[in-house]
């Protein structure tokens, strides 16, 4: 009296969705069967659109519909200044704070030699052909301060440094708001080695 | 520079699962385009699947393929007992039990006069076609021990007590393996309540 396997299927599809388990699984496909039909009917419609129209920008690598991303296109932009960063989510936070006007390489993950990823994975070999057109004066590197963010920008120093390119990595320190009470030990450690000089 | 429309939309249509904001919705979005295309393509064709075959049984209401699922065509179920329950996810708990054997009658919903929904909208006359069938013997209310499902379960009694039905409720109390200590004082309230006899 198993369910029927058009169910089964839904729910086991459901699990590819990041932070989904057999219990929510269960319960996202029969909350759209018993509620929400027109809403998988929209989910469907948005995968298969997004499957078929969205792709890489040749020159940023986020997603884009079209050969080049606006972004890379736009005349207000910085060209000598190349943003890389491990996700479009992380490029989107970089955009909200309107603090950069330079251009963005998203690297679609990051270094982890624990799950296998290298730099020949990441392929990196594209990042390089983007910061070798000429322009780009300045790559600053914006990955994530965790092992695998900070791998990931040491492998992207190394590389760029000996290539003779200028590079940056964006400031670690205490956060904006932040109380000394309660950061942790190792980023205010880091915020006394990284202190800036005032007055200079 | 905003995102990609096929994206905005996919990351939208994301949120008619249960439980998911604006900010799961994106990271469910770029993990299926980043890193899970061939998960997005299945989930795509098991929505499709699901929403072209999927119908529900005409006589327990559940979901099936056919015209009437596996279980009310079962010659092992006993027919002369139906129990009714809110949702497919609490009738397959009650299948994990192994503790019944008769059939059953899908809600899909509860009464829920805040929400609107009433004896009407919860189509309760296809449920009362349903008992009258000359077999049905005794009606089990499995709905919910909240508010909403004590409600509905007082609906459906005095429904099917004004045309004759036995009635009867799954029993409430302290969970097995319950401690007294962490039981809610409410819960143990109703153990005391309905307290059975033993040696009778």
């Amino acid at each position: 009296m198993a369910a029927p396997s058009s169910l089964e299927n839904l729910i086991e599809a459901l699990r590819c969705l990041p932070g989904v388990g057999p219990k929510s699984a269960q319960r996202m496909a029969y909350h759209l069967l018993q509620r929400d039909r027109p809403g998988a009917q929209r989910l469907m419609e948005a995968l298969q659109q997004a499957l078929r129209v969205l792709r890489h920008c040749q020159r940023c690598n986020t997603f884009t519909e079209a050969e080049i991303c606006d972004r890379c296109l736009s005349p207000r932009r910085d060209p000598s200044l190349l943003c890389v960063v491990e996700t479009t989510i992380d490029l989107n936070m970089m955009e909200q704070t309107q603090a950069y006007s330079g251009l963005y390489y998203v690297l679609m993950g990051r270094v982890s030699p624990l799950d296998g990823i290298g730099p020949r994975e990441l392929h990196l070999d594209r990042l390089l052909a983007r910061v070798s057109d000429g322009l780009v004066r300045e790559v600053i590197l914006a990955t994530n301060f965790t092992n695998e963010g900070e791998v990931t920008a040491h492998t992207l120093g190394e590389m760029l440094k000996s290539r003779g390119f200028k590079v940056s990595r964006i400031a670690r320190g205490v956060p904006v708001g932040g109380e000394l009470e309660y950061v942790d030990a190792g980023t205010l450690a880091q915020a006394v080695r990284e202190r800036k000089s005032l007055y200079n």
